[in-house]
């Protein structure tokens, strides 16, 4: 059997250590391409650059495995594999591993996940993996030994039509992990605030900050797998209709 | 009463004529503030600035309308109007009006939109126009008429839950518009080029191009209700679970 091909990004950039780790799994399973953002691209959603042009680059950071920058963001990563450098559809994306959680309303901000739904468009199985800790040293072996078992029944059993995962792994000992949860995204939100700093000039400027708050508090969502030691997976699709939301604006008579 | 508090924002910038066009609309119904970005910003989808710190900056664009330039994305703008600028929560979000359909998946990719989805996140009513013309001097009067019926509308009702609007208009005169169809978002999707070029130290770059395909050809959809020219409105929301594919995942087994 042809072994199955297998597109891994990053929104950490290709030398972020979650990508390296990702690449290690991927690699046990299949042939591997990796197209990675030239620099970090956090928070960029589902950017794709239009208003200026891309780079693509070979790199040697993974050896023998074939990999590529792209001066783009996570989206435009998965499209330069899909359109430009694949010979073929991958069988698999892969994108992360994440520095932080994206479990919740953190998916649309997410540049890891944006890249997985990105492949969902494509009707492609994508899966975005997150590991709850911002430590540069942050220990990826838990979250390895996850996502080697996810892509494994990826790849054997019948991906949802449409959709990619939302993989986010809590910061504990692989021992320590309770297992599997599929559940939904959580209704949970930023308290944004504006950190007001002064340059050297004197003229202010911010930074983006704030607190997570999950008031929902149910126990059939992401967050509360992640906090009761589960690995949370959700399906996520790209259809933002608000279907519901149809006969009440008929009644507007617009 | 109270004038209501209507935020205007865009992705093409503080200077497009389209964010003029919205604000003159607006500022016929409530008190306006404008947050637009500094330069432009399209195809940002729900990108924020969490890398670099943003930069707030009055404006005159306006004359005697208060009106601001954020350094960051349509969604930082929205952000900056809620938890920095605004003294009470906006009874209104508007966004645009964009040069060019944000119709069917472009909602995914679009600043404008996600713009709008960011104020559905804070549960206030939100609404994003787009006009399907990328001319620069572009006849926003067809598209102004309906904005104002829409935000009239908006003001008077009860607006859905979490939930924004995308509306698109046609490029046709105002007597040719048919009028308003609420539906669905089409399920069409873009299929991408890179176009190579070569700069002056013939080094390879790369434009992100392609062509935008309806194979769904539904008559419910937005795509279909431009084509037969009606003004689209979908409502959007921003839970991205896949809820139909939970039931399938458990199967695996993991």
């Amino acid at each position: 059997m042809k072994k199955p091909l297998i597109l891994v990004t990053n929104d950490d950039g290709i030398t972020a250590p979650g990508v390296k780790a990702l690449v290690e799994v991927a690699s046990q399973l299949g042939e591997v391409v990796v197209i990675a953002p030239d620099s970090p691209q956090s928070g960029m959603g589902h950017a794709i650059t239009v208003n200026n042009p891309i780079r693509i680059d070979k790199s040697e950071v993974f050896g023998e495995i074939k990999a590529f920058t792209c001066s783009g963001t996570p989206v435009d990563c998965v499209k330069v594999g899909i359109f430009h450098i694949l010979k073929r559809k991958p069988d698999l994306i892969v994108s992360g591993i994440n520095h932080g959680s994206n479990a919740a309303t953190n998916v649309i901000y997410s540049g890891t996940m944006s890249a997985a739904v990105e492949g969902a468009m494509e009707n492609i199985p994508s899966i975005g993996f997150s590991l709850d800790d911002f430590d540069h040293d942050a220990d990826f072996e838990p979250t390895k030994h996850f996502a080697k078992l996810i892509m494994k029944k990826a790849l054997s059993n019948d991906f949802p039509i449409s959709t990619c995962l939302n993989v986010n792994v809590p910061k504990l000992p692989l021992k320590a992990l309770k297992g599997v949860k599929i559940c939904r995204q959580a209704m949970a939100f930023w308290e944004d605030r504006f950190d007001e700093r002064k340059d050297p000039l004197g003229k202010k400027y911010y930074w983006l900050t704030g607190e997570f708050k999950d008031q929902e508090g149910a126990d059939d969502t992401d967050m509360s797998a992640i906090k009761n030691g589960f690995v949370s997976v959700v399906p996520v699709q790209f259809d933002m209709t608000a279907h519901h939301a149809i006969p009440q604006l008929k009644k507007w008579k617009l």
